[in-house]
């Protein structure tokens, strides 16, 4: 793996000597992570003049739970403890004779920003932008592996929820039950919070969960996901509870799938992200729930749970192979609940099979 | 309730008038949800001018899990939906007439604050810098309760842990237990990442569960904390596994022990911050740890868990009483494990008593 990082870190640097800029610090814990293989809390990384050296926080432990640094292939361990690392990573730039160091302002703070230009007053302060971001959007077939991992430890601490009783227990306990088994199988822990929504909740976006009980009659929607050496996925399924589903939720699930499968569809390398968003959407739109639904139908996974691209009627850009990316429409109706399926797929050529779907368990409306 | 946020506000607003700004934006969460009864999130709070605004990122659900902002007493509250709420509070401010604006720039990033200056070219921009931080140090008795709440919660968690078996176990599933347990008492969540470490991984700050088991023998060292009406407390023990310590193990204990209740018994109103964590620390620098210490012996809790003030040697400012904070030594032998002692407690006079245990479980070494 060292390979790749050193790669990663060389074609950043690539970019903003072509830039004008002879060294960057990037800041923000997944950049610093995609670029080092690791990222101690409060660890920043400084990349260009005479090495690569990652600036931490405290000493590092004997063995890091977010990884280890890529020493093999050229990264320095600086200890900064009790002191900025930002600040100390600039002064380490200055005093090597980097004339420039370009920042990730979309991630550093007023404060510290301005605190780092006092520490080196000699450097001039550029902005990198979202160019790791942008790096991280397409993934290789090592990321895409953990990301199929992490989506069948999804699957499966789903599947063994929905053999359980459900009735009678609260939102709470059932996000609680369903974050153990997905360290039970694997995980290293959540991807995100975990979502369970009954009845008048269900269908809502990030709803956290509550005291209330699955009753009979209810939606039930849940989303998760699982983080795995990293990397982060997400399915989101909504449920009946009881023996038969009423009128009005077998109209809106079998609408909410029309949406979600016109979205998957789309999934196409070259496709605009705001064409995937419209095909979900106007499906939604022609059937009068336009002021119901969220600002995206989905948007990248990877070592964040919600990084670009944002696939909304604004986003710009297309989409590549090898884009993860999730698509999740939702109906909430106020005091009656809703729907939401959301799928985690990787965008792959026609040639290959079409979009991959990285989260199996079936989308037929289950009746629990 | 309605009545303490508008003081809260009130104050804020008359600091800031003091300083010449007449709006103040306030987007770090829980500033805001301090200020405003609840933090949507994504929303900031506008404060000033011809009233108070909350600016949220998307419509306002009709039972938000972190409460309802406080519409009781005069905050209005501004759907701002796909945007940046900052940058539509500088405009709302702006076309409110107001000519000065202090942000937080602790907070904001450097490419929102840029934004936000753009779209409010006729705004002069200050720095309201952590006067909300400061604010919150102090507490008043509703969120003293909501601590001693969330202590009884994680001590109640913690107790029945103890009676299970716990050797063979995972550090992973011993922290999924402890935060389901949490929940079956009444908190919302865990207040942090629950910390499990066993053997040589015990005694760390802030270490994260992994696959380990435990083993006689071990000395396991926990720290969890409950959530409860959005005030997170922390209390942290270390257990020797097994029917007899080693003798290395009750020494070390025996030192850690001494110098958490160094701290603690330094809690009094008027003591240098510096002080209480001179106090703790100099019990183990003088038994030859100095080198393992942490850079701080304890911090304040409430609305997060790790905010003012700071028990560290290069801490400025005293301890006022109703303040709560944590007192948490520690030592760390790399390849051999160590000792965390770690209560939250309450600053009161000699006069009502000293200071207030709020994390009552037993510090006594046990032999799981």
């Amino acid at each position: 793996m060292s390979e790749v990082y050193a790669t990663r870190r060389s074609v950043l640097r690539e970019r903003c000597a072509a830039a004008g800029t002879a060294a960057v610090l990037v800041s923000r814990p997944a950049n610093v992570r995609y670029l080092a293989g690791a990222a101690p809390r409060g660890a920043v990384l400084l990349l260009g003049g005479t090495g690569d050296t990652l600036v931490c926080a405290h000493p590092l432990e004997d063995r890091p739970a977010d990884g280890r640094p890529d020493e093999a292939l050229g990264i320095a361990v600086l200890p900064a403890p009790g002191g900025d690392t930002a600040v100390a990573a600039a002064g380490l730039a200055a005093g090597r004779g980097a004339d420039s160091l370009a920042v990730e302002e979309h991630h550093l703070t007023v404060a510290r920003h301005r605190a780092l230009a006092g520490a080196a007053p000699a450097l001039r302060l550029a902005d990198v932008g979202g160019a790791v971001e942008q790096l991280r959007i397409v993934k290789d077939e090592e990321e895409i592996s953990c990301l199929r991992i992490a989506a069948e430890i999804a699957d499966q601490a789903l599947g063994e929820l929905l053999e359980s009783i459900l009735v009678g227990r609260t939102e709470r306990h059932l996000a609680l039950e369903l974050e153990r088994r997905l360290v039970d199988h694997g995980a290293e822990g959540p991807a995100f919070a975990t979502s369970v929504a009954t009845g008048p909740h269900s269908g809502r976006l990030g709803h956290r969960p509550t005291d209330r009980r699955v009753e009979e009659g209810d939606f039930l929607s849940v989303c998760l996901g699982a983080a795995y050496r990293g990397y982060r996925c997400e399915i989101g399924r909504t449920f009946v509870i009881g023996t038969s589903p009423a009128d009005w939720q077998i109209e809106l699930y079998d609408l909410v799938f029309a949406a979600q499968r016109a979205g998957r569809e789309a999934l196409t390398p070259g496709t605009g992200y705001r064409d995937v968003d419209r095909a979900a959407r106007q499906v939604l739109d022609s059937a009068g729930y336009a002021a119901a639904l969220p600002e995206a139908t989905g948007h990248g996974v990877g070592l964040e749970i919600d990084e670009d691209p944002r696939l909304a009627p604004s986003a710009m850009g297309k989409l590549d192979a090898c884009v993860p990316v999730t698509v999740e429409p939702g109906v909430h109706l106020p005091g009656r609940g809703g729907v939401r399926i959301d799928d985690t797929l990787v965008v792959r050529p026609e040639a290959d099979g079409g979009p991959e779907l990285l989260t199996i368990t079936t989308k037929e409306l289950l009746a629990l």
